[in-house]
């Protein structure tokens, strides 16, 4: 479940409240970042840390130096997972990527296609790339605009090739739903979800208590 | 929604009672078979004719050429689909569909496999079957054991090499749950559902409100 904190007391608030079985900090949602490591030190669950870049054309104090420390700074503390985007700088990919394995910490390399859904062959491309770098889980989500689209993103669980490592792949938006549901089926080791309605970090986010419902009706 | 009525009077009552868009008239679950045309007649949703062989070892009255001639009727009466079996004799298949191409009922081929998940080279050669007889829903049913072996029927609707025609595949029994809802979302027509919670009349079958919730969930 994701903590949406604007400080450091809010997200362990939101940790301490709710039951899901693992957490993701989002250090970009933050106001104030000068206490994040209390975040990591006292949430007893697993935790990923992730720290999204600003979109273009807006910049957060520090850019991508300060992205960076920030997120050392949660690894060092206790993160079990942190989230690093397969377009970061490469600096910033060896950075985040050789502290992880310093601190025992799993790397989840993502690539989110915000406005798009492309063909399996690209899909396939990025998902290497993540191999190649080490990713402990690659993370690859998609915008689908039709059944078509969404299905395709959930191929990449049944593709033939498909190597070691964990995948979490899903689709985005109303169309993309299912796929949050079935991803978790098909082979993806945990799902994000909000802590309730109206809460989404993410388009066709689904809450926990929604996710729960149907895990259990299919259970 | 299946319809599990012992006769033509209780399966009416059903399809009255439902607001299911679909139901499904299992006609091997009824004991008085004297007047089933009723059944399509007054129903006045699309409703499809089904007629399971018996099980090996137990016969019923008229053995196969009463079956099929329980189908015919069901086909002359007015039912939208009819269900044929991919193994049923020869004779049977061809009776059915030529019946069901006059009548102007859609075909649909099924093959279930109740006891094991077979591998991606024999689900498409029993789809590849079933389209050559020309079925326009081809419907394959797998008993899964493992997530791996549900996902795989679930691959079929990503299969490279899909042609035209609609396809229902599923997995049943408890790991396979979570298939009947991801197929309905790609590309499976309908979803079979039952009445309520223990009317199921296939292992892992989901009730019509169970069904309608999750779907309402994801929409």
């Amino acid at each position: 479940m994701t903590l949406t904190g604007t400080t450091a007391d809010e997200c362990i608030e939101q940790a301490q409240q709710t039951d899901a079985d693992m957490v993701e900090h989002r250090i970009d949602l933050m106001i104030q970042t000068n206490d994040i490591e209390r975040v990591y030190r006292e949430c007893t669950r697993p935790i990923v840390a992730t720290n999204r870049p600003s979109p273009p054309g807006e910049r957060r104090k520090g850019g991508e130096r300060r992205r960076i420390g920030l997120l050392l700074d949660a690894v060092y503390a206790g993160a079990t997972h942190v989230d690093i985007e397969l377009d970061a700088p490469r600096s910033s990919l060896d950075r985040v990527i050789d502290a992880a394995r310093e601190a025992g910490c799993e790397v989840i390399v993502s690539r989110h296609f915000y406005d798009r859904a492309p063909a399996l062959p690209e899909l396939l491309s990025v998902w290497i790339q993540m191999q190649q770098l080490g990713a402990d889980i690659a993370k690859i989500v998609t915008m689908p605009r039709t059944l078509q689209q969404a299905t395709r993103v959930l191929s990449l669980y049944t593709h033939k090739g498909r190597s070691s490592g964990d995948l979490i792949a899903f689709g985005m938006g109303p169309v993309g739903k299912f796929t949050r549901v079935a991803a978790l089926y098909m082979g993806a080791p945990f799902m994000y979800v909000c802590q309730s309605d109206g809460q989404e970090v993410a388009p066709g986010q689904l809450s926990l208590s929604v996710m729960r419902g149907i895990v259990e009706a299919l259970s």
